[in-house]
């Protein structure tokens, strides 16, 4: 496949592409003809369909791959795709992960390894609550798996909350390990819900923006309310936990001013913000790393409030 | 009644008190008594039962009423009431309101006002949300009256939460006629909804701590659920206005830093917070005014920040 | 009349217009011309004279009104009126709030209703106060009857500081009646002459920029020297009443960081603050709400620091 | 004399003293007596006269100085003055400076240095400005000469307000020769007048504390508005100047939060912060060192944020 | 042994403590006496040597271990020694770990842990670095394995750096294996050399309190200069390399405000402040749970800024 | 010499420049050219070198100082210079400061100066420890004497390392007088060497960029550790004095925010902070003054933070 960071002024293409906008407009001569965003996960290109009625221009829009004959140009110093032959695809002729952000991890076998650190959790009831969401619930492990961690940091891709999660869940198994006096049920199951909220926060790909009840909630206090919902449901879970578990979920930012409505209190929910802090920073900068063109120094760098350099050891 | 900041040293006393704290102990001759804290709205006493077998002496406990009849000595600077004769009351015999801090507004007076607030209010599925709360809901009802909003600062008082809501719902009236772009049904639900929270982050009078659930959860996020729960019973209620309303009961803090998850985001949520903290500021200026001795000025107010000034005109 | 914001390519025009800036220049050929910016409350538009001295085009300067033919054109994207004749009008001819941003009040009648606040005023030497600057001080009145309250934010527009001080004395007045240990007097009087600074602090429309004294002093301190000045003229005026009133307008921003010399001290004070604060905010919203297009969510907002959203019911 | 600070169980004393309180109580058997705080420049003491009727008793109060003949006892672990008999001093019989704190300067000449630098300010109205306050204003003078320049940090003593004026000026002076661009003019005479607010901001020693008017207004806004009634009154004066001068007066504290209403804007206004700010610290750590005791490390110290160290070279 | 802790009033001991205080002094009579202050890991007590030139009185001083002979009395309401008969004691004696706190772990074994962990560095500089200081410098690798990691907070005892070092290594090995960007040789090394600096900011117990040096110039910047110095002895240490591992000690507090001179500008300074900070507060938290002496909550907690709670399962 | 600044479209110039950024390009017929930046201390302008080949144009590269004739013409509103002619000029031919930005004051005089400071210092051990940096090491005082004190900010010129440790060094020789606390030898030894660790932080110019020592250690560390390496070479140089004066330079910053790991602890830490800022801000002010080309208001200055002014008196 040609992917669009490699167009080039002349070339032609004969590829599918996703529709990422489509709008229709008329010249100044009162035609009308179709103005295209062409997406995969190279970049984005501008694109015209001069002739709409033509015979081999489909109907389609945002969000279909569609099959795409056409010219590359170039205007105003920007290339744009002059459209001749337009398909819309179906499912299965194309592999969504070259037009979407998609994490590099195999997905079921992330999930799989999710689902043995559940298999670990001993407590009758935070076992039976993880279950209840992570193994019977299809609707929600769909959305879960397919949801991305963040709209523009780090874990922004499909995949990106069930990686984090899995990551998040297995530094705080570390941590069971070196500091003995951590229980580790809840700070597993802590650690396996903190973000669940995210899957209602966030739309899925490619839209992954804010949805109404993320901004006017946000995950930390709908993750909070999921679960427990969930825990109400399960008879006999006792209120206390259900409250520890929740203050995990809720203290998980650390900090008021980040959004978290408590402080940690526990020492489970110190180590969970402990734990996600870690996680979010370090694929932040090996996100970072990976659009590194030029080893040295990076130039300012908002998230890390410094310049940052590429170390050559 | 003789109240206990007017006790002196060689008084004898026949009176109801409040037992607010009862220890058994073991004096160094190995004989046992009783270490009392009496209590009535201008303070508290230390006593003592020196014979808790003796035949004046009822069996009783924190928090009960009981008729004391004994005298006051004084104990390394400090009085110390010596208990002869302690009856158990039952209710009826004593008028609570002089032994726990109350509410100057009466009870009932405000709880009407209240429904006749409620009753304004047209958005038939809010005006459905506030009836399940403040009308059918008797448990509710009777927590809510009894509330206070506080423990320590402003409206810490038998009745404080309901005194609170219904001052701060009525400045919401208010704004709703000078800024006529406010959504009045939107905003006097919130108003009157903004703390139901703190009917489960305080336990009741005499107690008047936190809960569990009030520290692990806080007021704001338990008052967001109770609605939110409140909403998803009653059938066709908005999911988006359900939103909007659990956002402003969030975002009543205002700021990240002072406990809200979210800062407000509709009109209706910066004029929620801003009759909270009206409220708050004119509460606490109009308590400490009340415990002024002397005129002039008054030292640093810790919640002010500065010094305070009692103004003559 | 043409609105600016309806200009297109190709439009001609015979209207009156305010002109808000004119600069004389010179073609490459040598020729002067004049480059003017029209004005009107919708927006501005460029527009050049090519003929200055032909016999259609008066002498006229900003912030004239003048009655301009020409064509409008195109010129690098953006529009540009081509003045064929220009004729300066005289007071009469147009109505100013077609040019200039004006309350949506009636100025006559918001002064009226400023004048019933200022006669509830009992306290003999405050009334005499209020009265000196809003009944006799026939220059103060004028200035401060057309002044803005700000240069970009709220209530910035003609009456803007007559509309905000009257809603701010309202709010106060309601306060007096919910919080029975505020002193009216006072608060009222404290209100009405919060923000009299501005009428130096700024300079009046069409300019309506920071004057040397307003950037020098600042409105806050110009007040307070106003307010004193006025109170040393009046016979027998209470020194402490005097430093309470300068001292309820310095500490009208509520903190130091928001330039007021001092926090508030006075329950009146407090509740100036409130006041202020209250208004600012909700009228603030409502600008915001005015100038939305489609509902939902508008993006982030500077002022209130998050994302805003027209709420719909 | 006999300082307090070297008093000791037994001490017999006949020495003037200050009265700093005096206060009339009643013992059990209903006696009257006197409790009374002497005190010196080294500390203050307890002393009780038990026979106010007695004939060696003089009638006298606080700020009295007396002559006080008396034993010195112990009671509940600290020394009190048993007075047996106390005559009112007249002024001339005793050195004030045993019994407040004095600048170690000497007032005159620290007072005809300060002329000195007033002479050579050139422009006309600055130079007549100062020469108001500073040649013709004998009330403000005596003033100015006693004031001490804080209630507890730096130059808390009675010529420390011209003490530290005076550093202030000199420190300008030498900065109007580093840094050509000053305008030495402007620069001297704000340096000159910058805390003049404080001769009505605290009350003279001994009670050295602050006024109404200092806790409603404070000498920033109090000074600049001296500044500018004298100004005012001076033919000609121009407007801008005017604007300029009050403007670095209020700029002087360099920041909103440490109480100017404004930041600096002008360079002169920056210079005299920094003037300001280092006299301050250099002060206060000369009174800190010289009332070390042990050499090394001080202990943590709140002004200067840290542990401070007394270097020895 | 009797524990400081467990002694009442009428009990004899006859047991080694250690000597934490002894002052000379003088009774009234004029009699000379010492007062001093026994220490052992549970607590101190007061303790009189009523006649110092007794047969069976040692010269001993602070930190002497002390077989003391005496009975304990009640003094004001202390518990009081009365030291009959004091013998100086030699090592061998006595278990000094009964006297001081010390890491619960095994001494030996945690320093063959780091020895292991140095050898896994591949990095020919880097390991030659490692060794010179920890395998090689027998007064460094001393004063090291004693040194506690702070006065106050987490890992204040005997071994505390070692554990702490110990700790904060194998988490970052924990981190290279999850994120494989991490250089491994830097991390580990910069892990290892984070905190020597304290080897000189401490000194050993029984005083373990700020030196000169570590109060002028900390932990932090000696740390980073002891690197640099070691790294410039070793031949070929490339200048980089030196630099980097330099940047992570200076880094590693995270925030300027919490005295790092840089923020962390590479990946692996960014993980090794995650690790400090992590083993920080994990530590924290286990030795706060150490001390609850009842479940549930346990007051406010100054380095949590909020209530803490010890959970239940 | 003809500046860049007084250039216009249609001149000649036949003059030396220097040459900023050179790039070997191809137009789009496939011919080479050159894209050139010249620059002088007035700023810079963009060149072409369209027949690169042809007979007069030298090989030259940047930073070299070129000959150059050409046309000036205008290309899209810019000026271009076509350049003709360009030979390779030597050392000798030009005056350097014509080209980058040069102190106003002579440089040999400053250094003069310098050593004047430095033989009054009397103490041995500081007076060998200057003269080792700035008489006897050759290579540190050439480059001293051309380091600039900043990359954007005051004193970003050659010499301006210099410029300003001279007038902090004076201000502290002031400062001695002025407060006779102050240990003068310390003090002026760290206000020389408080910088010197800019000679490695920053390159000199025409590159005058961070370094990469300086982006990882910075300069405060660097300066130190320049320090503390020098003194220990120094026999006898007392272990206190050394830490003293590390700890001055260590802290020059003032606060941990700014840099500093440590705050100052002693009076001469405090009173170089006080001299550097007060430099600092003086130059600021004086260069931003410098830059100035209408009067009056010159808009919002970051460093300031504030709106700043050209006072005229």
């Amino acid at each position: 496949m040609k992917f669009i960071k490699d167009l080039k002024n002349g070339d032609r293409i004969s590829d599918i592409y996703m529709c990422k906008h489509k709008l229709s407009a008329t010249t100044k001569n009162g035609k009308e003809y179709y103005s295209v965003t062409l997406q995969d996960k190279t970049g984005t290109v501008d694109a015209k369909v001069w002739e709409p009625g033509s015979g081999g221009i489909d109907e389609f829009d945002a969000p279909d791959c569609i099959d795409v004959f056409g010219e590359v140009t170039s205007f105003n110093g920007a290339l744009q795709v002059n459209i001749k032959r337009a398909r819309k695809c179906h499912e299965g002729e194309y592999d969504l992960s070259n037009y979407l952000p998609v994490s590099s991890r195999d997905n079921d076998e992330m999930y799989k390894e999710l689902l043995q650190i559940i298999d670990s959790v001993e407590n009758e009831y935070l076992s039976k609550l993880l279950r209840e969401f992570f193994v019977n619930d299809k609707d929600f492990i769909d959305l879960f798996r397919k949801s991305s961690a963040a709209k523009t940091v780090h874990h922004g891709f499909i995949g990106g909350l069930l990686e984090h999660t899995l990551s998040v869940a297995k530094l705080c198994d570390y941590y069971c390990r070196s500091y003995p006096l951590l229980k580790r049920d809840l700070l597993i199951t802590a650690a396996i819900c903190h973000d669940i909220g995210k899957t209602r926060e966030l739309s899925l790909f490619p839209i992954n923006d804010y949805t109404d009840e993320g901004q006017f909630l946000g995950h930390i206090v709908m993750g909070s309310e999921m679960v427990g919902e969930k825990a109400r449901k399960i008879e006999g879970f006792p209120e206390l936990l259900k409250q520890e578990l929740q203050h995990c979920i809720l203290a998980h930012h650390g900090e008021l001013e980040y959004g978290s409505p408590k402080k940690p209190s526990l020492m489970e929910a110190v180590a969970l913000n402990l734990a996600d802090n870690t996680d979010a920073k370090m694929e932040t900068f090996t996100e970072l790393l990976g659009n590194v063109t030029a080893p040295g120094w990076q130039g300012y760098n908002k998230f890390f409030e410094t310049n940052v350099y590429e170390t050559r050891l």
